[in-house]
Order: C-alpha cells, then structure tokens, then sequence
C-alpha cells in the first residue's frame, strides 16, 4: 500500500522564525530514504485549536503523521494532549517511564521538578519511542486508518529517536524495500551532472538515479526497490559504475557525510597528515576537519594567518614577496601552504588566500578571487578561483576547493 | 486590522529533507518584527495540484500568503503560474523585467538561455519586487480579500528581496506601529533569565518583554506599539534599563548580531587587536571571527593546535608542563594564550583545550570538559567548563565562553 505522509512540527519559535525547522528536515530525509511520500510539512505554534486544525487538515490528506515538538514538561507543550484527543485517545500515566525520567535527572545531577512527570503520560496502547538523549519520551499508535509518530522537537532527541526508534517503526509501514545510495559529487554543477547523465536517468526505472544540489555540491541518489538488501545492492551497482564512467572524477564517495570526511578517510588511510594555512576561510578549513570525529589521527593543526605579519613571522612566507606580489597572489599561497608543512611537520598542507568582501583588498583584487594552494612531499600545486560576491558563500567554496585538492591529489 | 499570514514555501527539495526551510523563517522572523501574525507555515513540493490545494487552505485561514521559491527558469517552478491561477489572474510578459535578466547574464559573464525570459512574466497589477542577487524577480498584489507576496527560494535572493523590497510592501499592511530591540544574553539559561524577570514581563502590556532561547544563549525582546520610533524608544528605554538593573552583567548587546560580532565591536573600539590558541574548538573561534565582515580591523590570526607536539613547537607550551599535566589543563590552557599572543603579537588572546569527545582523553578527563583561558598585558585568567557529551555543542559552548571572556574582560 502506497502511504502518504504528513510531517507537523509544533513550537512557536518555529513559527516566529526563531529557529530553523532541522527537524522536519530530518524527518523528511528518512521517509525519502523508506520510500514513504511526504506530500506536506505543516508548522504550527503552541496552541492547542490550532495544532487540532492541522491534525485535522493532515488526517484528510494523509496516513501518516509524524509531529516534532511540543513533547516537554512545561505548559506549553501540548502535543500529546492535542492528538490523543484529535483521535479519541486517553492519555495514561508510565511509572516505568517515570523511573526513567528519575534516572536521567540523577545521571546529569540535577533535581526533578515535578512537571517533569507529565511527560510519562502517553496514549494508550502506543508504542513508546525511547529517548536516549533526554527526558520526553515519543510514541506511536495507529487510530482512524492513522499511523500517529510523535517525536520530542530539540534537534539532538529527535535525531536519535528518529534514525533508533522510529525509523524501525516507520519501516513496517512502508511496504516496499526500498534502499537507497547517494553518490557525492563536487566541482561540477547540478545542470552540468544531469546533461552527462540524462539518458541514464531517463533510462532507469528500478532502480531510479536522481541529482540534489546544495552549495557547490551535488548529491546523486540511486535508490532500489528489491526483495532483500543484496538483491538491491545487485541492482545499484552497475548503475553506480555508469555513474563513474561519466562523472568517476568529481566523485568524492557514496554515502559519505561530507568533502571533509572523505579526505579524513583517505588520510587515515594512508597515514598521512594534514595541515593547514589560512586566510580568508579564517579557521573553516580547520573547524570543518576538527568536525570529524576522530579528527586528531590526521589533523596536527593549523594557522590563522589573517595579518600580512602573521603570514611572514609564523608561515615564513618571505616579505619581499609579500610586498611584491600581494597577499592575495599565487606566490604567497603556495608559500603559506609550504610553510604550514614546515611547521606543523605535516605531510600535506592547504592553504586559502583572498578577497572574502565585502570589499575588494588593497591591490583592487575582486571579492571572490581566492588563491588554493596544496603542498606535499616534493611538490605544491595552486589554483585560482572565482567564489562569487557572498561572503559566506566565498569562504565554502574555497575550503570545498582546498578539501578536494587533497582528495584529488591523494587519488 | 489585525492580519493573519502564512507561509507557503515551494520546493521538492525542502519537501524531501534535501535543504532545511531557512527561508520560512527567515519569512517569519521579517512578520514577527513587524507585528503581523503568523499561524502556519506549509511546505509543498514542485506539484501544481497541490500546491493550488496548500493556497485554498492557506486562502481559508490567512489573508496574507507569502510563499517561497519555485520562481526560476526551469519548467519544476510553477508558483507564478499556479498562484496567478488561484486568484483568476492572467500572467502578463514584462520587457522590463527582460532587459533586466539579459542585463544579470551580461554582468556576470554567462550566456542566457531562453527559459531565463519565463522569469519576466508576471501577474497582471502586480508589484514587483525587485531581484539585487540573481534574476528571478518577486511580485506581489492583492484579490480576493487577500494579499499574495511571491519570494525567490534561494536564501541569499530571499533575504536581499525580503528586506530590501517585500518588508516596505508588508509594512504599510502592517497598521500597527511596532518597534523591538532584542536583548542578547550570555551565561545565563532561559529559566533562570524567566526567574529573575517573571514579575517584570507580567506587568508589562505595552511595550511588552518575552525571552527566546538558543544554544547557550538567550534573547529578550522588547516590543512596542506606538505612534513613532522615537515615542517608541522612550517607551523601551526604561524597560531595558530595568533589564540590565536585574541581569546586566550578562548582557552582551541590544540588536547585535552575536557575541563575536560584540566582541569584534569592544576590541575595534580600544583599538586592541586579538588573536586565539584553539585545541578542541578546532578553528571555531577564528571562523566565528572572521565571520564578522571587517574582522582584520583587529583579528591578527590563531593557530589550531591539535597535537600537543604543535603545542609545544608553534605556541612554546612546555614539553615537561604537557607531560606533568596533560593537554587538557589549566597551565595548559594558561600557557597556550599566552603563546598566541606572543606569537601573533595581539592585545589579547584566548586558548581552548579540552575534550569534544566521542571519548575520554587518555588521562580520563570527562567528555565535555574544557578549560579556557584570555592572556592580556599582565593577567592570565583561565576559566573550566563542563559542556555536556554532545561534540557540537562542546565546541560551541567552548567558543562561546571564550568570546565572553573577552568581553568580561574588556567590560
């Protein structure tokens, strides 16, 4: 049977634009990946007449409704009320979660208010969804030809809950095995993949390929309707092989989290280190690296060399060339990225230098040109770059370029 | 009057959990400040059914819609066509807007395709808002009792169009005058703020105080109806002066972006410079930095020491002070600020070492703690956290308390 689901996620910060609605996100990612159509994502405030509209809405509409949010002790959060009522549910009192709620309380080594024990009164006859990762436990039922998953709305929780509890749960639901491969790309861009790929795409039908974009990224899925997972991975392979023989250079992995965790495994891989030397990523390229777990088997350490002083005293890079050819010039990249080998002893360095605006520097070089420079054993490579007028947007895509200067280089 | 809007945002990408929904709050945090209520939020994909379905349902309970994305050349972005349809009207070519386009593609030096030129048709009457960062332009009108406001989904050409062009439109819908200054708050949890200030907030109707929560930090906002900005200062300035009486030490700005951004202001007003010494932060203090446009005014560089060998041989930490203490230490800590500053020849500096887990460190020391210290002309301070178990959120906390510090210290 073909469900349709409906995501609500609950909060009036959500609503007044205080916070960004990750969760919903999340949630519709892992119904994507079961194979569940999601049709729409509502958001309503904390209030209890107006959360019964949208239950009633999404009832019309779909089989599935999964609410984020509203889950907590205080009085403002009134999502279980609202649907066991919208479904003619009593709510019952846990004392088996109210021993975990205890317990969690004792473990962080704070004292329990007793608010906190409304959050162990649950529909009746549902499935309780563990939360690992706090207080306020889900749950599911089915009522009305519904299926009702409620999920707590901090982002941590529901993530946990989601990808233990609730992705199991959901998965007897959708009746169709459906598994799924996303096959990362970097330095081509969206139109540019689906012109190399059209034909297959429009070829495919089990399984299906299909192109996400996101910033100077593109993802692509296939995804498999099989009989068990080595059937499906039967069938995804060939298509991910007519995938490298398109496009094998821009690809960075399958199903790896990020351009960063991919160089990560590579180094590892290897045992090879890594360093860096930066200026206008101003410490990105080393927060993004240090965000992979485990970070510290490769990662020795890097500089901020914002001031032209810095890049001289700290990177060695010598200062008539500074004052000859401008920080912002292949000469004092390829310098910096030398330099922070030297002195973090690391096999391999990046560097990143140039304009992140708002304004253009000094020597009239526009916002948006970067210099990338990578240097190893015996040899240093430097690329050039426009990254656009956005600041944000500029520092992204120059660490990408220096994260897949490595990856490349190691390949 | 008082107006009722919802946001309709437009996308399969949102839809399926490929992007998270900035635009929707970007949206709503635009109509919060101006006072206009907003009861939903929807998210639709790229289906012309269902989408007209979504704007009944928003028609019913709203009479302001505001939808995001689906404005672009390519045949998946339909809302012109199916909004114009919802409310009877006839979308009509604008040459204008053409020349505008062409203009767009010239500038940045790429060829336009003829699809581009469907993003110059528009709904007969219609405003237009105008596109400053790409060639989509908005529109808005009015029928049926309703106002309509279409943005383009890409975040940096929502928030250029949102704020340049779509908030003037809203205002003169807006028939109240409100003015708010948000009260941004460090070192103090929401409930404790809400503890301290209870008895205020309740007594206040007009202009009115209410706090909103973020990672580790909190925002009090302050919001007045009244005839004039100035008749409305003079109503919140006593206000806030009853704010920082109660909780000022905590108080890090009014309208200020962030605390580095505070930060930044503080150093750039002494004239001091800065510079950072980050361990488990990784770079996240310097990328915070940086992140504040004109951040070289007083940034001067940092380096990231992730292995202790970069400890000792970049910032000069005692080999024997390592080894007696660990890397995870106050004397540690103490010593690799004063190293930065040393060596990067800043005012001040700020270290971070501790333990962003997944794991312990090998002297045992408990995920999530961390030990973060400022060195300035003849003072060290040093200061230890406990941060929680989450990797994140300990490098967010970490930084966070570090920039406090900094501005503690230069209070």
């Amino acid at each position: 049977m073909e469900h349709k689901a409906e995501i609500i996620s609950v909060g009036t910060e959500l609503l007044l634009g205080n916070i960004v609605n990750t969760d919903a996100a999340d949630v519709a990612a892992v119904l994507s990946e079961l194979g569940i159509n999601t049709y729409y994502h509502t958001v309503v405030g904390d209030n209890p007449e107006r959360l019964q509209a949208a239950v009633d809405i999404a009832k019309s509409r779909a089989d599935i409704i999964i609410t984020t949010g509203g889950l907590g002790p205080t009085c403002d959060d009134l999502t279980k009320q609202t649907l066991a009522a919208a479904f003619g549910k009593e709510l019952v009192f846990h004392p088996e979660e109210e021993e975990k709620i205890r317990a969690y309380f004792d473990k962080i080594g704070r004292g329990m208010t007793d608010n906190n024990l409304r959050q162990a009164e649950l529909p009746e006859g549902c499935t309780i969804l563990e939360n690992t990762c706090g207080t306020a436990p889900g749950c599911a039922f089915e009522a009305d030809g519904c299926h009702v998953v409620m999920l707590p709305g901090p982002p941590r929780e529901l993530r946990a809950m989601l990808r233990g509890a609730a992705m199991p749960y959901l998965r007897k639901l959708s009746g169709a095995q459906l598994y799924s491969k996303n096959i990362m790309i970097f330095g081509m861009g969206e139109s540019a993949v689906e012109d190399k790929l059209r034909e297959l795409m429009n070829s495919l039908e089990n399984p299906t390929l299909a192109p996400y974009a996101k910033t100077g990224e593109v993802r692509l899925r296939v995804t498999a309707k099989a009989q068990s997972e080595a059937e499906a991975e039967a069938m995804m392979s060939p298509v991910i092989e007519k995938v490298y023989e398109a496009v094998g250079e821009y690809i960075y992995g399958i199903n790896v989290p990020s351009l960063e965790a991919a160089v990560f495994a590579l180094l590892k891989e290897r045992g090879l280190t890594f360093s860096c030397a930066e200026s206008c990523t101003g410490g990105l390229i080393a927060k993004r690296m240090t965000d992979v777990p485990g970070a510290s088997a490769v990662f020795r350490g890097g500089v901020v060399s914002y001031a032209s002083e810095v890049k001289a005293d700290v990177l060695g890079v010598p200062a008539e060339m500074l004052a000859e050819h401008g920080a912002v010039s292949e000469p004092v990249a390829r310098a910096m990225a030398e330099g922070a080998r030297r002195l973090m002893k690391a096999d391999i360095a990046v560097s990143t230098t140039g304009v992140a605006g708002p304004d253009r520097d000094e020597r009239g070089n526009e916002v948006g040109t970067v210099y990338v420079a990578l240097a190893a054993e015996g040899v240093t490579i430097c690329k050039k770059l426009s990254c656009g007028n956005d600041r944000d947007r500029v520092r992204t895509v120059a660490a990408h370029n220096a994260f897949d200067m490595v990856r490349r280089h190691l390949r």
